[in-house]
């Protein structure tokens, strides 16, 4: 009698609660490959926080299983956790060029690089992990050399979207792989894994190229001025496109920001960006051209106060300043939450006499609702998970496959965390392993946790108020203060008398504690806190965090 | 020989570097009209702020030259501030039913309902104070009973846009008086202030009626749901139109939310809302009722954590609780910055089970280009002061301006604080005044400065440490301490070693001052601080906030 087959297990360990963090484990049997690596954004509650990482516990735990990490494309959001998680454990990353290219840059920052195994994989090329067998389908995404992927284990074929859109004249490269997708869907798919980023925005995503005859447009009404771009740095093809239009209009090319300048470098050695000769010039060197020969290349496009487009606009840049007559371009979007930062850098911009374009420059890289029923149309699995989304996204694109004939039950709304056991005969969730968000904030990764958040929301909110007093253990008398310190609170010259009646009240608290022959500090400390937490909020409706502090003498 | 005219004086106090806080002053000669007097809300770095309001220095400084205060509509935006400035003087306050009606309910949350005067103004309606005359011109916005201002002075006549769109057909009252701004615009109007909130975008603005079709087609499509809709209270239009749709369709009406109850009453009281008889229910009532028989109107569309619509998503309402099977309507589109709240709302509502609707039952109440053009074309200023925007919105309506044929030099991008003068012959900038932005914390109005907004700005990112040392007076030695206390830094029990490393760098440090003699307390607290900064930074790349305390005995 034939052995029976195992089921395999997926258990994204994020990215299905926000967008960002992209991690997925397969497992079958005693083997394990991971898919993605990224990091989040911190949210707006998550204050002084740098970076958001998965718990990588469950990999931990399971190391020695872990056969090795495939990845989609170089984005932070799939690549940036890499370190953290190489810190933990050696194993082998496979990748596209321009993935593995831009992972280097990050594991020598780490110095991880001498340790760590990677093997650079051509679209379209198979590797087999153990029992898993995985195809790298050439994709379309904002970054080049963007991959979907074809897992092939025993219990069935698992495709996992990547993130894509579906360019049918990209900038670099050929349009996705639709009809490989087509292929493994008529042999049957287990499931599909598929991007919701874009889901609730109706039709097809434009294609990449229709920004190049936008910027083509701008050079051409504005040959006078001297132009600004800012964009995703790691958008190639984006930037690929400014040089075709500077060129054209002959226009030397100025690269400014960190990320902006790592990724220009990395892309043209590895052949992915073509910069004619003679064409880049140093910020040091645009004194000896006209404004009407010069285009900038920049980050920043998303407002972030520290990137150049930001430091030009307020005056912080070393080297360029805005002028009037500049023609600035933001070449993005905003990404939710930032909408506020963005829309003042381009007052600010505004305000320095730039002319400012920030509209019907830039196109997704994620797939619209059409181009996902193309996926789902071709690829025709028997379970359907979506993920790279909020919730809304999710439900969104499990509606989109209902709607195209999927029964209810073999969709999977998972959550980060989850255990999805598969065969073809069943789908269910079997398990919960650890998936909350880690955070990175210097050099602590993990070490701020609730606690401390909760306390630098109620600092940031009403500041703090510290009562010291020293007592005498002896005499139970008070020998020194008790002193009031505000930061946060009240501008104290403003607010003498405040602070002056504040401390009556912690004396005479205070008095009465001692007068009972009270000796427990942490009852009189918590009798203070509460006589001046009652006084304040009266006087002004404010909540500062209280610390009485007694030194025993 | 007949007495020169003066010149008109326009000075805006607030809302022309964000959208929110408008106030401006128009001067001639010993007399001053106010008009409109609105908050603004506080910006991400405001930490702790609960609102915004305009510096009222130059207002107070010539308090007897007011005659008055004339409110264009009862937006907050507009009428907010009210209550601050009348704490420092008592002014007559002149405005619509609607606008005072608005006003009242301030006025008697702070007390100052019996003191201060205020009149009732009909739409086409004049009043004259002292050397001003004002009309009260028709007008159409997102809340009804909005007015534009003609205001006449010796030295010419001033169109005041206050907020507005053209709406063809309103739902209450009627279209914008375009005709009586014709007249004055072939009478010759002195200077056009016209609202800038959509400049940006092209076309019209749709009328509001469209939004009560969007209702009846979701009340038809959805007749087994219970519907709840989330709008802005103050948008009484909006509310009559889900009333509308909801006795059409035979359902009871509960109403949530503290600000949409007041509205609802306010505006029914003045008939502005007519709700048929035996419709309003009490949330305690719904149990007598099936899901199709209700409607629930409430506040939160903008993602408020503490608004009823929030309270509901996450289980935190005391009456309404979301079901599988709800229908959740958000009637409204992020304000800039709120997008991200707006998102987890409608992530735990769909992660419910509701159905949630967040597109296309919503429009705007500002004028878009092509009604901008109508604007400036009827009335025809010799001068133009774009208002009610950013520094964005001011410039792209000023290029407008320019595109209609207005002379550069005729129109004033202002800044708050700004003096314009004008007469037919000149205009120029000719003094600044106090405007910049004064915050409310609490019962504090001002007294947050940019100190102890630094201060909580810092706190909120990295925490505190405070170390405090008890030193005798007479022997220079430590006789307690140092003793180190963490908030917001990192999670202690975790970082134990840490803590007590900390300790023995400032015992050292410590020792350090006390062996070379210094006794000037301040110079070892920058001791202390420094020599702990820098261990920190070394070992978690993170700079807290130091509070060194010596306690002397």
């Amino acid at each position: 009698m034939a052995k029976e087959k195992s089921k395999v297990k997926i258990i994204p360990l994020g990215g299905l609660e926000q967008i960002g963090m992209n991690i997925t484990a397969f497992e079958y049997e005693d083997e394990i490959i991971v898919v993605d690596c990224g990091i989040a954004f911190p949210e707006d509650e998550m204050l002084g926080i740098d970076l958001v990482i998965p718990d990588f516990t469950y990999l931990k735990d399971n190391m020695n299983k872990i056969k090795g990490i495939v990845l989609t494309h170089g984005h932070e959001d799939h690549i940036g956790s890499l370190p953290y998680l190489l810190k933990e454990m050696n194993v082998p990353i496979y990748g596209t060029k321009l993935t593995i290219g831009l992972v280097e840059n990050k594991l020598k920052e780490h110095n991880l690089l001498r340790s760590t195994r990677r093997k650079v994989v051509k679209q379209g090329q198979t590797i087999v992990l153990g029992n898993f067998k995985i195809e790298f389908i050439r994709s379309n995404h904002s970054i080049a050399d963007a991959v979907a992927l074809a897992i092939t284990t025993p219990a069935g074929i698992i495709i996992h979207s990547g993130d894509f859109k579906i360019d049918y004249t990209p900038v670099y490269g050929d349009v996705i792989n639709l009809q490989r997708l087509a292929e493994y869907g008529k042999r049957g798919v287990l499931a599909l894994l598929c991007d919701s980023t874009n889901v609730e925005r109706p039709g097809f995503t434009m294609s990449e190229k229709t920004v190049g005859k936008a910027f083509d447009t701008i050079f051409s009404e504005n040959k006078r001025s001297r132009i600004i771009i800012a964009t995703f740095a790691s958008n190639v093809d984006r930037v690929q496109q400014i040089i075709n239009s500077a060129s054209k209009f002959k226009r030397k090319i100025v690269v400014e920001g960190r990320s902006m300048i790592n990724v220009v470098n990395t892309a043209s050695e590895l052949g992915y960006l073509k910069i004619p000769k003679n064409t880049l010039i140093e910020a040091e060197e645009m004194k000896n051209f006209r404004d009407d020969q010069i285009v900038v290349i920049s980050t920043g496009s998303q407002g972030e106060p520290m990137a150049a487009l930001s430091r030009m606009a307020y005056n912080n840049h070393r080297k360029i300043t805005i002028r009037a007559g500049d023609l600035v371009v933001l070449s993005s979007s905003p990404i939710p939450g930032n909408e506020k930062t963005v829309s003042r850098v381009i007052n600010e911009l505004f305000s320095k006499g730039a002319k400012v374009i920030f509209q019907d420059t830039h196109v997704s890289g994620h797939a619209c609702e059409e181009e996902l029923k193309i996926m789902h149309t071709l690829v025709k699995p028997k379970y359907f998970i979506p993920v790279h989304g909020e919730y809304r996204h999710l439900k969104k694109h499990s509606e989109l496959a209902e709607d195209l004939g999927m029964k209810k039950k073999n969709i999977f709304i998972m959550n980060s965390g989850d255990v999805l056991e598969l065969d073809d005969k069943k789908g269910e969730i079997v398990d919960k392993v650890p998936a909350d968000a880690v955070l990175v904030d210097g050099l602590g990764v993990g070490d701020v946790g609730n606690i401390v958040l909760r306390d630098r929301q109620h600092l940031s909110k009403n500041g703090l108020i510290i009562v010291v007093v020293t007592i005498s253990k002896q005499s139970a008398e008070v020998v020194a203060g008790p002193d009031i310190i505000s930061r946060g609170f009240v501008y104290v010259r403003e607010s003498e008398t405040l602070i002056e009646d504040a401390k009556k009240v912690i004396r005479e608290a205070l008095d009465e504690c001692l007068n009972k022959k009270i000796t427990d500090w942490s009852r009189i400390k918590s009798t203070l806190k509460e006589a001046l937490s009652d006084y304040l909020w009266k006087q002004t409706k404010r909540n500062p965090m209280i610390l009485p502090i007694i030194m025993e003498v």
